[in-house]
């Protein structure tokens, strides 16, 4: 049974405990102004995002991700997802360069965390911690969580792309709550949903090769996931 | 020596250790869109800002003020301002509403605070905490201070507002520091700067009908005046 279609992958439930993704061959940007099919693009998505969550779970972090299970699927664990886009900043890219008056990838030392309200009729408008309180999207205590852990997923993120000889400038990520409360990595993490760079040619590894149409993306997300394989 | 224009306002250096703000016949709304010369203006924003800050030290709320010294003049201590705009809301209304799909005149339960950058080149943003920070604006005690100061003005001039049989829906402020670091409301309060309405009536008793054109900004202010003056 569909439980979910998003802009780039479709939730079933399974017969086990268990939601399966499908990542779709589409791509969007800019909230759905820009839209494409692109054949490969859903399985190298699921590959990518399946071995970054494998990854992270060696380094301490949980994650929904339970395995691969096709070219294009994955099995996951069953999440309500908090309606919070997270997003952390190395350096400053996209957005926040024209909300704050900012130099493309300054460095944001300590890294900043952003919540976004997860509501696409609203934008995803920028969240204070006490909007998150007042919407009741998410506790005091959560809130804090989430913000600590946003930060551990960024020191092993930044870790993972240095040894690909790549550097994180950017990331958004969800998470949801299993039926016991426990708040965990949800979503994807891929070149969809992060901005990376190469760090001697400053070449894009990310979406942005699409936003901004200056390469080829799928030639783009192969190349990652060949600097990849070699850690997984 | 005229130190700083603003919108409504005009401050000067004097001799003695005090900044002079010269109130002015001018109304704006909408980040200028909207621009009217209106004779009485400056002298009734004087008049009720001198008593609404006469009003919140008796109350035990310090403020730059220190007194009305001409029908569009005062006398205030000389700050550094803040670059922040300090919003606190009792209920949804303007902005937010639309920001957050909240409905309007929603209480906030409760009051919420909400930090923009005064920088109108960047049409005034929303900042988290966060981001006061990392721009360097204001450290985390002194947001942590800022907020406490805001909610303890929201309730002295709600109290206020209600002796006089008008309901305060939300208000924006300064803050400045003096010499010793001395943190300290400034600018000014005012129909200008607040939103009220009648209880009974819903009547707006503030820039709104400027804002929506629903009726004449000196008649509604003096209407305040006359509510205010048997407190003062």
């Amino acid at each position: 049974m569909l439980v979910y279609e998003g802009k780039a992958k479709r939730v079933y439930r399974t017969e086990e405990e268990a939601y399966r993704i499908e990542y779709k061959d589409e791509v969007t940007a800019g909230n759905g102004e820009k839209h494409d099919y692109m054949t490969g693009k859903g399985r190298l998505n699921n590959l990518i995002s399946s071995g970054i969550f494998a990854y992270m779970k060696k380094h301490g972090i949980d994650s929904h991700y339970i395995e691969r299970i096709s070219e294009t699927e994955q099995l996951v664990k069953p999440l309500d997802i908090i309606p919070l886009e997270v997003v952390v900043r190395n350096y400053a890219a996209g957005s926040i360069v024209k909300r704050l008056g900012l130099k493309t990838h300054q460095p944001m030392t300590p890294p900043l965390v952003e919540f976004f309200y997860k509501e696409d009729a609203l934008g995803d408008p920028l969240l204070t911690d006490d909007h998150i309180a007042m919407l009741n999207l998410a506790s005091v205590a959560e809130v804090a969580h989430l913000k600590a852990q946003a930060l551990k997923i960024n020191e092993v993120l930044t870790a993972m792309m240095k040894e690909m000889g790549l550097s994180l400038i950017d990331f958004k990520i969800e998470f949801g709550k299993d039926r016991d409360g426990v708040i965990m990595l949800a979503d994807e993490i891929s070149p969809d949903t992060c901005r990376i760079v190469d760090m001697e040619s400053k070449e894009n590894f990310d979406k942005d090769v699409y936003r901004n149409s200056t390469g080829s993306l799928i030639d783009t997300y192969r190349a990652f996931y060949k600097k990849m394989e070699a850690l997984i």
